[in-house]
């Protein structure tokens, strides 16, 4: 089958790899001429946010599917038209892509998520009291687009375009659970994963599964997962970043309507990886068993603050010395600072053991330049 | 680094798939213009018995390996005069080319093998009584080259050919163990595996892990692949083929200088697979941890005897629907009577679970064509 995918990144060089188990053509469509996909699958160079660029990609493909969430979704609709399958839909995409459109649709289906006003420039506007959090209407990624307003004062660093203005939770944790559903409405969730954020970088740190949670906790994130799988009315793979709150109650933070960095830790983890589980959902195959094997947890290799060149990787050799520790690179040549290159994957009998692992593992290892 | 491979088939294809993980550029040299690495890697349409074709293809690389052992290795050594790593080198890839280096090679290094005389054509000089085997010289391949000479009629089949004669080993089990070495002299064993043959196509049928063997057994084997790692030096990853007879002594059958069928459970079975030691020989990193995790099987998919064109998985879906059954298939467009088209490993917690899912997945699926 022809598989096309927008974007070129390692999310789509990691989904590639892993169906490489399989008999499919893969056809990626990136702007950067050496993006981690361009030599392990037949590449574009090309802008994956042009309407005809899109168009021209996916006409001669048997199903398109997304990377990263910033594509053209108009197009996608266009190709859907043409008879063409889009996993998941251009709908839900463009839902996901616009923050207002993305609460609404919170709302609509009685997804618990932050309270929210639509900021459309000014900050006149704005009824809810401090502190809350700008989250820009579109473009955001990776923490980029987010910010939080304490005070007046920091008014005058409020972005004047379309935002949503929402509340500010008081954060106990930040979990993760990434669900599929196929064509055929078969739907599987990953256990929920845990996460650790670098205050700075605001990047994806360390990331644990299993976590224990209690029944109640559990029961509302069930509720959550299985609102989301009814209301989305298309195939796809989703993260849905959570919040457990000081009180015990978890809010949606935000989705992505694409595999993420919260569940690399399933590539060796789980049963099956979210990668499998992708490529699952992209043929509508039965989807793959999603059971932690043992306690897995995931560190990114991220560009060192200092450092813009040719990537060295100091330490990988005693990394690779560990038992049960699995890295994976991206296929980038060049770092910089704060530059997701790779991820190193760690496995352990308890979660003190992977704690352990994941603290020596992450001291061990610095990405630098030449 | 530059990583060229002579042989574009499945090995070579797993190879890559699972060293996507890391940076390295992947070159290979086959034949078929579709064979199963072409669109992965960098291709060279070619053979890689032909001396000025490996030479040229191997002269730009940082190292250049192997995923079939029938290569012309005089370029290797060539290469090798050049300065470019070979590893396997090219000397211990042409002992074992030659069955009849090969067996003396086990006579001189005291691994036991069985008793063999050496004839270069006529049945007159051979000495050994009936029933024996016929081992070609070169060319053997995946069963082929080898047959049993049971009486004097049968001295008619014989071949007029160099070959090996060797002793009939009484089989009880045939056994597997896949060793490595890397350049700084580092070694690492994984645990033994079982082989039950096809006996009608002569191909490996099931391979089971681990196999638990009595302390005496164990010993010998140990005692084998010890011998073997200090005579070799070399760098590689080799598969050695035992016979474990009925008075339970253990026999070296052959060896291949590569990955080998016999090593695919450990794709999903083991911490580390065949695949990711042979990238850390190639590399000189430290070797990995080869530890089983479960029981795990394999068995190959191979093309249904009355089938030749394009292939069609029948029964895959039912399948895809077993947990802990991995599928991967080679990428091998068209099906022909007994060509390996791809595999399946099974995870299990017992024995027994592990050879009912193996049953059953075999009933469940055939190779044929469209």
């Amino acid at each position: 089958m022809k598989i096309g995918i927008l974007g070129g990144g390692q999310l789509g060089r990691m989904f590639i790899q892993n169906a490489l188990k399989y008999d499919d053509q893969f056809y990626t469509l990136d702007p950067a001429s050496d993006a981690p996909c361009h030599n392990i699958s037949y590449f574009t160079q090309g802008n994956f946010n042009d309407y005809e660029t899109v168009l021209n990609f996916g006409k001669d493909k048997d199903v398109v599917t997304i990377e990263i969430e910033h594509v053209n979704a108009e197009a996608l609709a266009e190709l859907e038209n043409q008879g063409i399958k889009v996993v998941p839909n251009s709908k839900i995409i463009k839902t996901i892509q616009q923050k207002i459109l993305q609460k609404e649709f919170y709302k609509a289906h009685d997804i618990p998520s932050p309270e929210f006003e639509i900021m459309d420039g000014s900050s006149d506007e704005i009824k809810m009291s401090f502190p809350f959090v700008q989250k820009l209407n579109t473009g955001g990624y990776d923490g980029k687009g987010v910010q939080i307003i304490r005070s007046a004062e920091d008014l005058r660093n409020l972005w004047t375009k379309d935002s949503v203005i929402e509340s500010l939770v008081d954060i106990d944790k930040e979990l993760s659970v990434i669900v599929a559903r196929n064509e055929n409405g078969e739907t599987k969730t990953f256990p929920v994963t845990e996460m650790v954020a670098d205050p700075k970088l605001n990047l994806l740190d360390f990331n644990i599964c299993p976590v224990f949670l209690s029944e109640n906790i559990q029961n509302q994130i069930d509720s959550i997962t299985q609102k989301f799988l009814n209301a989305i009315n298309s195939p796809g793979l989703f993260a849905i970043e959570l919040f457990l709150d000081k009180e015990g109650k978890v809010w949606v933070n935000e989705t992505a309507p694409r595999l993420h960095n919260s569940g690399h830790q399933s590539q060796e983890g789980n049963a099956n990886s979210q990668f499998e589980q992708m490529y699952r959902v992209v043929k509508n195959l039965p989807l793959a068993d999603t059971d932690s094997l043992t306690y897995s947890g995931m560190l990114n290799l991220v560009g060192g603050e200092e450092f813009s060149g040719k990537v060295i990787y100091e330490g990988m050799d005693d990394v690779l010395k560990m038992p049960k520790t699995y890295v994976h690179l991206y296929g980038k040549t060049e770092t910089k600072p704060g530059r997701k290159m790779g991820h190193i994957n760690v496995l352990a009998d308890s979660k003190e053991e992977l704690m352990e692992k994941l603290v020596k593992v992450k001291a061990m290892v610095r990405v630098i330049a030449e």
